[in-house]
């Protein structure tokens, strides 16, 4: 398909202008004040979804942000490929670390620094683009339909009651996903499992007021100590997590497919080189890659409380706070394990203080089967553009909408990434290779191809 | 003496309306940012002093913000009195959580409600003009010096080299301070013992970079799980300081001198609901009133890390950090304690991260002794006003520079506050009672009688 790199060839400056458009828009979901901005990308993901030759592009209004669609069907009796991303994108903080502005994209060393520029804007538009491409060059070998998405990056609040309600217009043979890694550029592969999410914030209270630490300090409970330990409690000596029955429900992996895991590529002294790290820390008896796979974990993504300013300042706070997320594998289910975090830690909670856990979002983990029709195309596709065969990978990010659209729309999803874990998503100086865009590009039409034809 | 509260009736509104415009100036010398307000408290505090009647007034330049000095010599053989205090407030952080606006204060419930109010310049400025009336009466009983910084709440860093430097024109009797609080109105106390203190700053670097927690999580030690561990093991189970040789210089105080403290009035009850908590939290075998006063602490100030943003980010972050005091009792050397704390914290560090502890400022514990003709003349310039003996207590608040005019200066200080501990000093809504500012400066001029009649 020569003609495909061609056409790349003659568009690579607009392809990249447009997605730099696209990049500028400051679309972080999780802030009410980026509310038009979000609006703006959806507008902007619809306009160009028309220009490429989409038809029945509409936006449709949810209770939060609008899900873009649009369609191309060719013909009933062809396989229907249907194509999710997210045109939203993580918080930007904190700015100071980023070496140039989140939403000023520059390329520099051949990648593209923006925030959302893979996560997943940049693997998103792939689509758009190859979409385009296709239908220009008349050779579109199946039907396709784009749902775009705008609030991924807060839980996919409003994606399940959409879809519930659009379960014919959603009707498809796959749902096509770009919102991984790959181990590297030389070493392609294919997430096919993805752990699962609960996220919850904690807050403690101790005394109902900011107290000075000089006249109260020693004799009143303060919530920043006591939230430490509480936190300091959720794992014990083996960092195993301590909340009973948190690991009831977790798959046990075999020993064959633990060896079978074990056989890709990795180097922890490497790993812990690009870390800056002398040691790595994870649960007891796994090895690196099987705590970000098989294995759930907890992380606090975020705390705070009492005087965080410059200088010194004697206070016992009255509150203190953590963001709490755990990542779940297959079998666990993401409401029950909210709900025993919750029980537990009003449980723990010494009678010092009072504690409030508010549920921000969660998901199901998902696993994705190698022997389906949709990864074998997917891998032939890689193959043929990255010369090599993909090795299947369970990662650790979780996709939570993977179990819905299984449960809700009965349709499998296969997950054909081409970041990279060096990307920084969720992080300062997040980018994406200008190399990683254009690899896309050229093998989802592979993709749509190998899949009509296997599907015969 | 009714020459003093008829002068404080004529100019009630008067000595209100200028501590209020002492109380616009937001001079925190805690934050860069307001530097120049810092200056221009200087400012306004020397202009007062002149109009009172001082002589010798100037702005003392030192590294840092200035000292403010005046002086007024009556008679070379008559006893002086180095009035100190300070013209600097705590930050007002976090303003959303004060009623009305820190630095426009506001008379409310005969409360003044202002950052500084309380912490220091109603109470400092009390002595100017306690002083102005005395210099109007012509009935200033003997010498009276001042000398008003703008460094406290930061570690008066720049006092001790300007004493040393200046100290014949600091030579005094005693030092006069008004920056300690009571136990009610109806129950005067004056404070015969402060706590040093240690106050650092630990920050705690695990990976170079904010990682993604669903692709990192549980593989890399995450640096706010490390610090919450490492705060939580700073005590044991009985709450007591695990750093090794903490206690090691701790004062042992008597049997006896711990049942006269008991006789203080201390309601556990309506304590714990002044506060809003259900039980209080100490070290073992203490009283709360021992807690606050004889035993040393620890305290969590501030912690901060990750993603403290609205809504949810996954991110394992690259740093973590905490504020952290310690409260020290008599005998125990601040310098000590701030290298055995950094000792410890570096070496429980666990090979996956790195640490950093930074000092920030410390000072030394204090006692006052009751039987010195200071200490005598205060008790009975209460007992003229109050009309009631006051109870010597130890508190748990910092007044480093006590002991610094001690082996400086060779000059010993009493401590005539007029505060109370529900002054919400360092927090929101800080206050200081209307009556309590004209209770103090009608008993200023009892103190400087008595002290000058005693003297001799």
């Amino acid at each position: 398909m020569s003609e495909i790199l061609n056409a790349i060839k003659a568009n690579q400056q607009r392809f990249l202008d447009e997605l730099f458009d696209l990049l500028r828009i400051p679309s972080v979901s999780a802030d009410t004040k980026f509310a038009d901005d979000v609006k703006k990308a959806a507008e902007f993901v619809a306009q160009k979804l028309k220009e490429a030759g989409a038809d029945k592009v509409e936006l449709c209004s949810t209770p939060g942000f609008p899900i873009v669609y649009g369609e191309k069907i060719i013909d009933e009796k062809l396989p229907t490929v249907l194509v999710y991303g997210h045109y939203d994108v993580q918080p930007a903080d904190p700015y100071e670390l980023w070496d140039s502005p989140p939403f000023e994209p520059v390329v520099k060393d051949g990648k593209i620094f923006a925030r959302g520029s893979a996560d997943d804007k940049g693997q998103m538009y792939m689509h758009v683009k190859a979409f385009e491409i296709l239908m220009k060059q008349n050779s579109l070998p199946c039907n396709i339909k784009f749902m775009i998405e705008g609030e991924e990056e807060v839980g996919s609040e409003n994606l399940e009651n959409f879809v519930k309600a659009n379960l014919e217009k959603l009707k498809s043979d796959v749902v096509l996903i770009s919102d991984t890694s790959m181990i590297s550029n030389e070493e392609p592969s294919i997430t096919t499992g993805l752990r699962g999410l609960s996220y919850l914030e904690v807050e403690i209270t101790g005394p109902n007021r900011d107290l000075h630490s000089g006249v109260y300090g020693g004799a009143v409970a303060n919530p920043i100590n006591i939230l430490c330990d509480m936190i300091s409690k959720l794992h014990d000596e083996k960092r195993k997590i301590t909340i009973p029955g948190f690991y009831e429900d977790v798959e046990t992996v075999s020993a064959e497919e633990r060896a079978e895991m074990a056989k890709a590529p990795f180097n922890q002294a490497e790993y812990n080189a690009d870390l800056g790290i002398k040691k790595e820390l994870g649960e007891d008896g796994f090895t690196t890659l099987e705590r970000v796979s098989i294995r759930p974990t907890l992380d606090v993504n975020g705390i705070w409380g009492g005087y965080i300013g410059q200088g010194a300042k004697t206070v016992l706070p009255s509150k203190a706070y953590a963001k709490i997320s755990m990542r779940l594998v297959p079998n666990q289910s993401s409401e029950k394990i909210t709900k025993l975090f919750t029980e537990y830690f009003l449980k723990a909670a010494p009678e010092y203080v009072q504690v409030k856990v508010t549920p921000m979002h969660g998901g199901e983990a998902a696993v994705t089967p190698t022997n389906s029709i949709a990864y074998q195309a997917a891998a032939k596709a890689i193959e043929a553009t990255y010369g090599k065969a993909p090795i299947p990978l369970r990662t650790g990010g979780s996709i939570p909408i993977v179990t819905m659209f299984e449960k809700v729309l009965g349709t499998k999803s296969v997950l054909l990434g081409f970041g990279l874990d060096s990307d920084s998503i969720h992080s300062p100086n997040e980018h994406y290779g200008v190399w990683n865009y254009f690899k896309g590009i050229e093998t989802i039409p592979y993709f749509l191809k190998y899949f009509t034809e296997m599907s015969k």
